[in-house]
């Protein structure tokens, strides 16, 4: 395989309930495990085709709870069995990333890792690649935390930002720039300047660096994370790892990644931004789905249907159609419509609306209805 | 029962497929079966319930296809064994009502009948009540043909309107004026101007008129549909019912009784119209049913759900929301928007729309899915 990068290792983070795409995404069966997208992979089998190219499995990582560990073999036949790390229970980025760099780091102590969500969407798989590449490139030659930023495509709300400053001229990687910035989703108007600065990028949540720098930026800004991972790892290898896990993992500080290591790190000025425009988005919504999901040709015309086998007879409409069904499912002069039809919920809901399903499945929580969330 | 009109037999003729109700009006269950309004009712209960305020079972008439028959018995329990007409196909009116009017003519000669469809929806009862009385005292008094002719709420093109004359001063029917002509649905500009010409009515399609009158205009009218309607009901107390009956009844001519009684008798002014004001709908597609269906205290605001232990979900939704399944329904920022839950097949429409859900069924017909028809 040519195009590895060498003493590269990719981790992929497998969380996240995607509550946004109920009825889809449950507690159960999260995003990551659907193709929503309607590609004929889930998300993560293609976070999972993206990352094969850029290393090996003996060096890809996929770090899940432990109640999603069996989905994630038998839907990546080529994970490897102990490539695979369980959480207990959710406790974010920061932790999450930081045991598989641990473990990464005692095979490999010259190791670079990127870690990649496994529910995000990237449409130019080439053009991430060679991204990459540049980044991994100048996490190598610096010894800085490198991100990927995308460039904007319109003044999204829903993404932080990373405020870009001085080019860096890195031999291997000629776009990368200094971040001056990691900025919280701003509001529309804030948005609108951001957008169109040619300053700022998405920040995508994808960070590569050495495993050593993670490891010491971590011990330096959230020095009892660090020695609860460095128990964790210490019993990995014997017959205590599940219950040194078990016993520690609880006290670990729920933190992202961003805050404990990038943010500090770019206050340091020791982050590196190299930007990039490869159809990136992070299928946060039905909103996105519908945005992602053009209408084929042979498709119902204005209608996308996404799902097995699944009908749908439209007249004079336009929107998405997501099923788990059999039903036959008729649109009649509805614009915009997101359509999701599973066995025990229906959702219907306007693209302007889709961040709002949240507020469902708030309510059906609160009613007690677990067997839906 | 003191409010029982002398002479009067009530028919309720309980055919029409209510295709634009698709998907809940199916062939084999057509529209009048449901309670399509969730008012605890299927249409053809709640007429029932209204005619029999006007006749005895023994004075009441129902006609309906031969495969609707036991569901009719099932729904109207007080309903007489030989007071139902099964058509072995659709007819129309002309056939269903005057068959009816020959079997009670034969048994009343001076039977008053009046014809009330059994798939429409009435919020006054009280008025609807004295209407039909004054309907039914000119019908006596005249020998002519009595409609009712509805006050228009809106510019409606979906209904025919009735264009009134002079006032009959008729001793207990003070409203009844002559009918001028019978009019086609209009275009919109020129519904406006009936609506608010305070001259023109909707047509109901009630007819209440004696059983003679409406046999001697069906023998000057259509020959020949009299003539085979008479044959029928020669054999009807005998064994050959049903064989003269599938004989005849495929070689009569189907056709309204606006067509083959109600317009010639308008045009010789032989037609009277007592005014209605009592919320009249022919609950024709999804919009009406919006419409009737306001949400009532202790519902989801905004959004009116129909069918037995309906769960819905609304965040800044408005709608209505018609279900037979068990599944929870989820609506996010959808506006006036119509849901239609059932086992094989779902429908999303907006009121503005709700006319060209026959549209779909069209196609899933042309596409052979007769299963879902």
């Amino acid at each position: 395989m040519g195009g590895m990068i060498e003493n590269f290792h990719a981790v992929i983070p497998a969380g996240g309930s995607g509550t946004r795409l109920w009825p889809v995404s449950r507690t159960a069966r999260p995003k990551f495990l659907h193709d929503i997208l309607g590609t004929g992979s889930t998300l993560l089998q293609s976070t999972w085709a993206r990352t094969a190219e850029l290393a090996d499995p003996d060096r890809t990582w996929v770090v899940t709870g432990r109640g999603h560990v069996e989905a994630v073999r038998r839907q990546l036949p080529d994970l490897l069995r102990d490539r695979v790390v369980a959480e207990p229970s959710p406790k974010d980025s920061a932790a999450a990333i930081g045991l598989a760099a641990m473990l990464i780091h005692r095979e490999d102590p010259d190791a670079v890792i990127g870690s990649f969500s496994a529910d995000h969407s990237i449409t130019n798989t080439g053009e991430f690649l060679s991204v990459v590449e540049q980044a991994a490139a100048a996490a190598a030659a610096t010894g800085d935390i490198v991100t990927i930023g995308i460039t904007p495509t319109y003044p999204a709300t829903s993404y932080g930002y990373i405020e870009t400053g001085a080019l860096l001229r890195i031999a291997d990687a000629p776009t990368a720039r200094r971040a001056a910035e990691f900025v919280e989703k701003p509001d529309a108007a804030t948005a609108r300047t951001y957008a169109y600065s040619g300053r700022y990028r998405w920040n995508a949540g994808m960070f590569i660096m050495r495993a050593s720098v993670l490891l010491e930026l971590l011990e330096e800004q959230a020095p009892d994370l660090h020695a609860g991972l460095t128990r964790i790892v210490g019993a990995w290898d014997t017959e205590d790892r599940d219950a040194v896990q078990s016993e520690v993992w609880p006290t670990l500080e729920k933190k992202a990644i961003d805050y404990v290591v990038a943010e500090p790190a770019a206050a340091a000025g020791r982050v590196i931004v190299v930007p990039g425009d490869f159809g990136w988005d992070d299928v946060g919504d039905f909103d996105s789905v519908a945005k992602l999901r053009q209408p084929v040709p042979g498709e119902v015309r204005g209608v996308s249907a996404i799902g097995e086998d699944v009908e749908v007879v439209d007249v004079e409409s336009r929107g998405v159609v997501i099923s788990e069904t059999e039903r036959l499912v008729a649109l009649v002069g509805v614009e915009d419509l997101v359509v999701v039809d599973t066995d025990d919920a229906l959702l219907v809901t306007s693209r302007a609306y889709a961040q709002q399903v949240k507020q469902v499945v708030d309510r059906v929580k609160e009613a007690g209805r677990d067997d839906l969330l």
